[in-house]
């Protein structure tokens, strides 16, 4: 079987947390999943993998095919995935069996099989450069928050392990029940992060997390240490504040606006789109999966409001034709608060 | 209220039949709506339009706001749709009143209020042009095949009246369950036209449908009369056949293949799916409800079959990065069947 390698499109932040310079293993944990199809009976079973690994679905379809019985039929989601809060609803009602890779849970499920598909590379020589380079020695900065991304979570306590062996007090914390782990963030949530230090190190691969977590916690000086890519840089936010406000300011001369109301079972904020279309005669409540430019320009209203995912608002706002904003930003745009009090939109709790 | 108005993608066979040119007036059937509102004590309202009329779907809702009590709240469908095959099911279960504008029914359920949304654009002239320009004259040809499409059915009994007016031995049917009325057509099924006469008169917008009709039947000559645009033509389907024969060419390379089960609700071939899969151990079964460029090349696999809309196949088949052929082209490329057995993919029946 040739699977011939995809072209991943330039610029899209939201990816480059798995795109690999190398090829990795990962525990696909097959026993596991063999394991329940055999205490289920099950017939059927359904794979859903992030967008940077879904193309080692059919692989690992292949695997399981050899362990299972014969009668037993493995599909895979073919759904867009960007984390744990996008589950396929529809293969898991209709799978005896379903496993979700590459995510930790959100919410708990005996349906759901968790693969958490750790990224397994070393951690500590890129703490150790971050160490180095960047952060403040431990005699000036002793308190050191420490954060980093699911699919890293199994060598948290070594990166703690290794920066309290050079001095730091490592304050941590498990930021809110959206989150599995102490230390985890997620692209909508770095309560993990607010924890009683200056600096912040966070661990982890790509541009996605780090810039909302700099968002986040203006005030904190965040270090990003990418093990993956072996780089170790600043978080520097002022180009996405930049875009904000332009989205902001562009959107103030709206007299129409789409509210979006994401239909992901774990990017809904029913109350806060409600409550913004009965408080404008102008809004339309729009429900839909994917927040995409296409979907939003057959509409053609001046502006929108994205209660959704906040990464897409933020990271493919300029793709769009028209200003799309988060919550917080819509207050801002048509009066309500004031243009500093624009902030990082986050989503805490679970469904 | 401004609604801008959106830029349609060039070269989007799928949109043309709702393009019109200057605007025109539909019967919203806001009163029927109203009247369900009240009859079942309804608190919230979903509208589900097709992509050419989304922008129309605010002003609907105001519309519908002021005929409703304050209480009723109206939400819009943000999923693409492109036909009664693809209702927002989301939607259509978390709305007390769900209508599903500019598509006759496919199936039809007490919770589903379909507004045809006919087109009401003059159809004698046209007719009549096809009749000059095209059409073999009764002396010679007198039986005559004539379908149109759901948007043009209120106007069906004038077209054949005007051909029996001037002598032609209109002859029509109703293809089968998944067809509405007799003499209509659809994206994916021609049966209406499974008539005995050697020329088809077929009214309508765009190009969508008619060279699906000429695909699926051609041993017949097609006419098209474009009420909207104001043109006659005669399908010519010979490009569509060679990107067909190219497509089933490149794919006879493939190693690998992604077999798409599409998840709307009236584009699910389940068994044909399943049975592919079954039979090629180089085929994965892919759940999926948008089948677009970008998912697909996530997998990287060879070639794909796609058991859902074969629309989506021929005519978006050009903008995808690797080969997807209908199921009966699946069976050529894989040396199953001869190539000259290719034909256009047709769906029957309804879920």
């Amino acid at each position: 079987m040739s699977n011939r390698s995809s072209d991943r499109p330039a610029g899209d932040l939201r990816k480059t947390g798995m795109a690999l310079k190398h090829d990795r293993e990962w525990d696909y944990e097959l026993d596991r999943i063999v394991a329940a199809v055999d205490e289920r009976d099950a017939k059927t079973v359904g794979l859903q993998l992030p967008e940077g690994l879904k193309r080692r679905g059919p692989g690992v379809a292949d695997d399981l095919r050899e362990l299972l019985p014969d009668d037993v039929s493995v599909m895979i989601s073919g759904q867009p995935c960007y984390g744990a809060c996008d589950l396929d609803t529809y293969l898991m009602k209709r799978t005896d069996v379903f496993v979700h890779f590459g995510h930790s849970p959100m919410k708990e499920s005996e349906k759901i099989i968790y693969v958490p598909l750790f990224s397994n590379v070393e951690v500590r020589p890129i703490v150790e450069r971050a160490l180095e380079e960047e952060l403040a020695p431990p005699e000036e900065e002793a308190d050191l928050g420490l954060v980093t991304t699911a699919q890293h979570m199994n060598r948290f306590e070594e990166m703690r392990e290794h920066l309290e062996a050079r001095g730091y007090t490592v304050q941590t914390r498990r930021g809110d029940e959206r989150l599995t782990h102490e230390g985890q963030v997620l692209g909508c949530n770095y309560a993990s992060a607010d924890v009683d230090a200056e600096q912040v190190l966070y661990v982890g691969g790509g541009k996605f997390h780090p810039l909302g977590l700099a968002m986040e916690h203006p005030e904190k000086r965040v270090v990003i240490a990418d093990p993956v890519n072996n780089t170790v840089t600043v978080a520097d936010t002022e180009r996405f504040m930049k875009q904000r406000y332009g989205a902001v300011h562009r959107a103030m001369d709206a007299d129409s606006w789409g509210v979006i109301f994401c239909t992901k079972i774990g990017q809904g904020r029913w109350e806060r789109a409600q409550e913004i279309v009965e408080r404008n005669d102008d809004a339309y409540l729009i429900t839909m999966d994917e927040v995409t430019p296409d979907r939003l320009r057959n509409f053609g209203l001046d502006a929108y409001v994205n209660t959704g995912c906040p990464r897409i608002t933020t990271d493919d706002g300029p793709q769009f034709h028209a200003p799309m904003l988060t919550p917080g930003e819509y207050e801002i745009a048509i009066g309500e608060k004031p243009l500093d009090s624009l902030e990082f939109d986050t989503f805490h709790g679970t469904w």
